[in-house]
């Protein structure tokens, strides 16, 4: 995607920034940095920011980064428009002596994104004004290039899905699994897992966000496997939960009917106009006539796109209401810490007239 | 890594709490909180947490986390000292209410790693005070235990360095590079890359950080790879650059000549005692000398352990003094755009008498 595409996108966002009666948005979110610039979709670790993008209502962009990316930097974005922090000054500091020179109204920050420390230094003497889901809210819809990416994504989830049942032969590690599956993805054209693989054997089942550990595969134990790629830099994700030995039993085939079954639901809600909250709710009703909906322990979806979980959320207060382009996944689980339990996820694409599953 | 392990930590860390007149802490980046507590190394993605620690001084530590993590976090924490966000208060909201019952006096805070819309909430009617670098401060000097998986992870480090001119034949990409690195890795008993490994060809090398790409091996071009693993959670982190084809021409060898001696200078210096920025001073002034220190734009080296960067920095600024059982880089490098450049890195442990290289 090429320097006009990220000019559009962040024409797009100027007209948000007018809207809000924003004079600047300055942009610290990785995965917002780099829809709007190009510029790395991944900071180095947790706490290290590899730059950020200050966009300006009268549309001259500033990309702000560090002596180590320059370089990089300079290949994207025209090098008259490099703020790279250099001298004494820390980072915030160079920022607030930049932005304080150029600033007639307020700036918007995003304050789920930029730490306290620098929020502070870098919002002395400026008048700023929280503008979280500004970037977001563009995000939300996909355009074609990036639903053929998420279908890509997607497809390899699928292919793998299918092959999945033959890794889970007894002997084998929970650790060894996702690593087999990291290499199906990266052998067959994925860059990146989109996050650490899931492999959940027996009691582990029942932990949403198990790390996979030395935990062998038995006969007579649920495995649950949610897993997924980045394709051209766009994730997939997708959940299935597997039976290893004979005939299920009773437990598990009904845990695992009625999330397939509150999954069948939720997607045949799902259409242009529809509340995240009221989609989330068709599966709550369901769980609770059933009289299991404690055993459901998180949201019903999460959008995704550039990151894994992005808006919008499919859970009881999103209101949020669903539009053609938006992706999210569908993965309604029921858990249960004595042996396991079960998750069935598929990402979905809102159409013009209801959705489609990717 | 067991509980008597995490308990001792955590009464460390109270003596700098009740050092510093803080009645709590409020652990909040990631590696801090598993440093102290073995709940989760990673957050899921950059903009979310999968939990935090409060430390108190009067000893009762409580860990909070979301219903997804309730199970894995009840395995290795009391549940009676678990904090479940639940309802529809969010985490912050959810924190500052717990807080405002317990705590007598002023809260520490992690403000490099704590958003400013979270700091704002959970904040509410409460005394704050920054207290960054407190656990750091601990995890600057490692243990025994933490030594050998350093040491396990740079062995393996070492070993990829061995093979990797057979890895640099005409023909192959950076990508593919990075993908045999990464599979040396998981095949020889590291669980994931410390980070994104660098394979930087031609004028690529002259990108710190670049991002491995489609670029193919030809003859007569310099390779740079800096790579890393995590074993057993500990990350290596090392840095050569090669010539591919036949005698490397000057430019390349007196690039490669003056790291791998600024290298040399800075370890001799490396003992107990010294600060880090009379380390990076050695180089600074050997490549004046030289006339090329306007080619090295990043610092000399970086503390390693849980994460890829931590404290203690080796650079221009940094005062604190070494001590044993501190593990740096020591990573001088000089770029030429044109061309490319040079990067020669390794880890050091600071031993009672001087520094010895993992």
């Amino acid at each position: 995607m090429g320097a006009d595409l990220h000019a559009a996108r962040r024409g797009r966002a100027r007209l948000k920034l007018a809207a809000g009666k924003l004079d600047a948005l300055l942009v610290t979110l990785d995965a917002n940095r780099y829809y709007l610039s190009g510029f790395e979709l991944h900071d180095p670790q947790s706490n290290e920011s590899c730059g950020c993008l200050i966009l300006f209502a009268d549309g001259e962009d500033w990309l702000c980064t560090d002596p180590r990316y320059e370089e990089a930097a300079g290949r994207i974005w025209p090098r008259d428009r490099l703020l790279i922090y250099q001298g004494s000054a820390s980072a915030p500091e160079r920022l607030n002596e930049f932005l304080r020179g150029r600033l007639k109204g307020p700036l918007g920050l995003e304050t789920g994104a930029l730490s306290l420390a620098c929020g502070k230094i870098l919002s002395r003497g400026l008048r700023v004004r929280a503008a979280d889901g500004l970037v977001e809210s563009l995000r939300m819809i996909k355009d074609a290039e990036e639903i053929a990416r998420m279908r890509a994504a997607s497809d390899l989830n699928n292919k793998l899905m299918d092959l999945a049942p033959d890794l889970l032969t007894p002997g084998r590690s929970e650790k060894d699994i996702a690593w087999e599956i990291e290499r199906f993805y990266r052998q067959n054209g994925a860059e990146e897992l989109s996050f650490q693989s899931i492999v959940g054997i027996g009691s582990n089942a029942a932990l949403p966000h198990a790390r996979p550990g030395e935990d062998l595969v038995r006969e007579n134990v649920c495995v649950l496997i949610d897993c997924g790629c980045r394709v051209r830099d766009y994730c997939s994700d997708q959940t299935r939960t597997f039976w290893v030995g004979g005939r299920p039993p009773a437990l598990f085939r009904k845990a695992l009917d009625q999330v397939m079954e509150a999954q069948r639901l939720a997607i045949r809600a799902i259409r242009p106009g529809v509340s995240c909250k009221e989609v989330y709710a068709v599966v709550q009703d369901y769980f609770e006539d059933l009289g299991v909906f404690e055993h459901f322990n998180h949201g019903l979806g999460h959008g995704i796109g550039l990151q894994t979980h992005e808006p919008p959320a499919l859970n009881s207060r999103n209101e949020t209401l669903l539009e053609p382009g938006m992706i999210t996944s569908v993965e309604p689980g029921l858990y249960y810490p004595e042996w396991g339990g079960a998750r069935w996820e598929r990402l979905v694409l809102v159409t013009e007239d209801g959705c489609e599953a990717l």
